[in-house]
């Protein structure tokens, strides 16, 4: 992903603030001075609103997932939507948590033959195929990477692709689908999200469902577990989920908005990520991992 | 780094355990088929013990840092021999957790005119130049990335460069030494560790001078702060550090080990890390981030 936007007429950078500090701009100040206009709202309805136990100080902790929008993934996501539509997340547990790899949350007796949680009717068994979708146009505005001839950010989400095919990303904060081994490819019932360096090797072998865009503190700061894969070895280690909801469902839910990735704010946040050189930088890197440029997320303004 | 050991031969990935199994290697695998010879000792020298506090249920925390070898950083690792000498960092404390990004430690009050601790005398200003070591030999087996027209490993550790220069890779559990605006490069005496997805635009911008080898979880589990840049707004939120000793003062600290770069059983791994074909997988990447193949490294087997 180097270099990818060396045409970018150097006036969108221009902000006026900036230019009265005599200082450069951060990818913060691009990101702050975006036009209303480049932010998309998130709808709440492709939010999963997931509130776990309390802390030990009583304090709430609640973390919100945004769902991947088609074409990706859809046959995970539906079944995901019967699960919340279910109640079925409600009173399971995070169950696993291995440092710099992934957060994981299900049934903790899924495995145990008699114990295990039922699950909704109606779940479709997606196929491995559906890990990549047909897309000959994947834009590549992020070039190319150890992992993918083409690389990019699309409708607000980080992409990859060749020539015929596109795929969804591991990235910190994604979400994913645990799954048997091959052919399972997993229902939706039990989730992970990712919390280190992104583990791409399991792009096309995993399906990503979302990503994490509030509270993801939450999940990542929680102990390591120390039985093998880092599942907790006993029930108190864990961390109950007293309920998801769908965002719709929520009274007094923010609204979110996200980055336009076809702005030219966007265009402009991406270069200055791969091209520091405000008062901290000296060297500036001359490009950015797909995973290195988060999308910008936040509470909608009023 | 994409196709980087095409013409490894398979018989070094003969492992015959895994033909009685009838499975296919994973990377593991081949590190724990390794030979002894593969293996080379980190000296105890080499090694900072940082005793963090007791957590809340009494239990001991120990963190394992090696600093980096020569030609990389020197300056700064002399600063920290110096430190660790003096007791420096005898009381002070982690100050920040910034989720998906770093955790770091230093003196509270290192901000504070007539209220930091003296800094020991002997540490010298290292100039912005040492950032990178000029080093044309970079072996470059990790081909190039968004970031450098070269990465690879070398002497275990991760590195990049260009035709000219060398310097080491902010990847997840690297310690790096905190600094001011330049031309500041810092003393050594603020250092942090990298917790999330590798923020490479640091490299050449601060100092890498180590890595954590073991107790890397209990710095990456820490609570987020809640102040700017992940500062804890509380003296209450910071967690004290006892100590740091280096390893060879440190009464029965395990001997530790890593797998020499230069081996057939790193190359191994590392085609394996990028060519994921065991049971779980179903489409090998292709290839491998250099931050995503940790160098193996291990208390080493009696």
């Amino acid at each position: 992903m180097r270099k990818f936007l060396s045409g970018l007429a150097l006036s969108i950078l221009a902000i006026p603030s900036l230019a009265a500090e005599n200082r450069l701009a951060t990818p913060n100040d691009i990101v702050e001075a975006a036009p209303a206009t480049d932010w998309k709202a998130i709808a709440p309805a492709d939010l999963m609103v997931m509130d776990l136990a309390p802390d030990v100080k009583g304090k709430p902790r609640r973390v919100v997932i945004q769902l991947i929008p088609a074409p990706f993934s859809q046959g995970w996501t539906q079944n995901i939507r019967k699960l919340v539509a279910a109640r079925w997340f409600d009173g399971i547990a995070v169950v696993r948590v291995q440092d710099n790899y992934v957060v994981q949350w299900g049934d903790p007796d899924g495995e145990t033959p008699g114990k295990a949680k039922p699950l909704p009717g109606g779940l479709t068994k997606v196929p491995e195929s559906e890990y990549i979708t047909a897309k000959a146009a994947l834009k590549a505005n992020g070039g190319s990477d150890a992992y993918a001839g083409r690389t990019g950010f699309e409708a607000g989400w980080p992409v990859a692709g060749d020539e015929k095919a596109a795929w969804p990303t591991h990235c910190y904060g994604m979400v994913g689908v645990g799954r048997n081994l091959s052919p399972d490819t997993g229902t939706g019932a039990e989730l992970y999200t990712v919390i280190g360096q992104a583990p791409r090797q399991l792009d096309r072998n995993i399906a990503v469902v979302g990503r994490i865009i509030s509270g993801m503190e939450l999940l990542s700061s929680l102990p390591r577990g120390t039985g093998p894969l880092g599942f907790y070895e006993t029930p108190q280690e864990r961390t109950p989920i007293v309920s998801v909801r769908m965002g719709n469902e929520v009274p007094g839910l923010p609204a979110y908005e996200y980055l336009s990735t076809e702005s030219t704010s966007f265009a402009a946040y991406l270069d200055k990520r791969a091209n520091r050189k405000d008062d901290f930088y000296i060297q500036p890197a001359g490009g950015v991992d797909i995973c290195n440029a988060s999308v910008p997320i936040r509470v909608a303004k009023k």
